[in-house]
């Protein structure tokens, strides 16, 4: 490893190369694989994801159609859809973007996605999957983007002591096992650790997700430390900012990883993966 | 706590006099549950373990029955005697024996069991509702022994950093996640973990479950480390071992489990829990 800025771009752009590389050998002999993106009601934060993963996929070379429904939609109307874009052949992944609104049962709705289109993880049994170390398990994005990072930038995990901060099931727990998978000895830390700070210090590398805007500061690390950096926060200034305080821990560390351009700017590339895969497994 | 041997007979004895009660209870509303357990050929561990258990649910009051089929069966065989139980409305609970001679398919063996009947665990969709804290989840007999003992002997879980050795998905991987849900800070260590010795030391509980024999000595705690020795090996005059050197790091730390003694003798008592569980779910 070189860089001490671990920027995302280019880790997001290797894998879009590969993506369409494999989508063009496809294009050859089949239709082309299709990411079915469903939305409730018009939140910012959704659209702007939806143009962000559309872009991606269209990078890619993946079509993409968009189903929106109206924010007064029922569980059952939605679960429906979900079922309709289940059965549809010529959809290979369903992105359903959340948080859906109060009155939706967002447990049967996350289980209603069929494993097999289940892209962005969200029925537990793809989380499931991952656990059991199942070859099929489409990879939740977020812990997937951490995982292509400490590749791209050839960060040896075998062996390698990780703190992860944070065990939620959408990123510490599952990369955690990730992690533990590639062989690095893994510490889960979270709201009742005692001594996080020496722990954190001990690691060769500190992954934090807890989503605290600069709860990670200079004394969570040494100048060998790799920090990798999962929060999306508002400071209080509501300027986006990460789980670290970048300006005190970035001169301090050996590499970083920066918020906004790190992992964020990866997920959409681990969501065009696992369409690819998810495609495969649809037609193997 | 106050016992230094932490011997696992008063925890499954108190863990019977519970099963008895319920089941007691349940007895004159109800039939009483029943674990199916079984064999395939006669092997004398099987043949020992099937002895235990069955002695163990005498104690709680809970049926049991035996299916012993040749060693020379079919996986489908197999699967349809499995199947058999599934559909049983008198059986509770099933208990395969292993391993499996050679020759059959143990995963699709495996994933016949129903998960509401899986009582020890074996259909991966079993582990991986514990992974997702599904609080309808069976638990997995020996880290469920590990934690009924933590318990007993009330040992404090929340903000204590526990060294797990060894990640299999019998023991290491399962306990790791039921230490998290309880809110211990976990390090999972393996054949690949550098300064094992350092990071045991480190941490206020050491379990190993690695199966190596007397693998952990002295070098491996301090006067307060809390040491679980999963591990039952034969050491080099054939005689039964844990992976934990008894006589070596008895002496230092602040409590121990022996072997034999310690964690197995309580693995029946958490299937008898189980089998309970598995009624209940059965008949609400």
């Amino acid at each position: 490893m070189q860089d001490k800025e671990l920027r995302g771009q280019p880790v997001a752009e290797k894998i879009t190369a590969e993506v369409k590389k494999h989508v063009a050998e496809m294009k050859e002999k089949s239709s082309l694989p299709t990411l079915s993106m469903i939305r409730v009601g018009d939140r910012i934060e959704d659209m702007a994801y939806e143009r962000s993963a559309q872009r991606r996929m269209e990078l890619c070379g993946i079509n993409t159609q968009s189903e929106v429904l109206k924010s007064d939609v029922t569980t059952q109307q939605l679960i429906r859809v979900i079922q309709k874009n289940n059965e549809a052949k010529e959809i290979n992944g369903i992105l359903l973007f959340q948080p859906l609104p109060a009155h939706i049962d967002v447990e049967a709705v996350k289980r209603a996605i069929d494993p097999i289109k289940d892209v962005d993880c969200n029925n537990p049994l793809s989380s499931a999957r991952m656990y059991l170390d199942d070859n099929d398990a489409l990879i939740p994005a977020t812990p997937g983007a951490v995982m292509e990072i400490l590749d791209y930038y050839d960060i040896a995990l075998e062996g390698v002591s990780v703190a992860v901060l944070g065990r939620s099931m959408i990123v510490g727990k599952p990369l955690s096992m990730m992690l533990l998978g590639r062989n690095a000895t893994i510490t889960v830390c979270h709201s009742k650790t005692k001594n996080l700070a020496e722990i954190c210090k001990m690691a060769d590398i500190v992954v934090s997700c807890i989503g605290k805007p600069k709860f990670v500061t200079e004394e969570y690390v040494t100048p060998n430390s790799i920090v990798i950096d999962v929060g999306i926060n508002l400071d209080k200034n509501n300027k986006l900012c990460g789980d670290v305080d970048y300006e005190r821990v970035a001169p301090v560390v050996q590499a970083i990883t920066p918020v906004p351009g790190g992992v964020g700017s990866v997920t959409t590339s681990v969501l065009a993966q696992n369409l690819l895969k998810a495609f495969y497994m649809q037609n193997r």
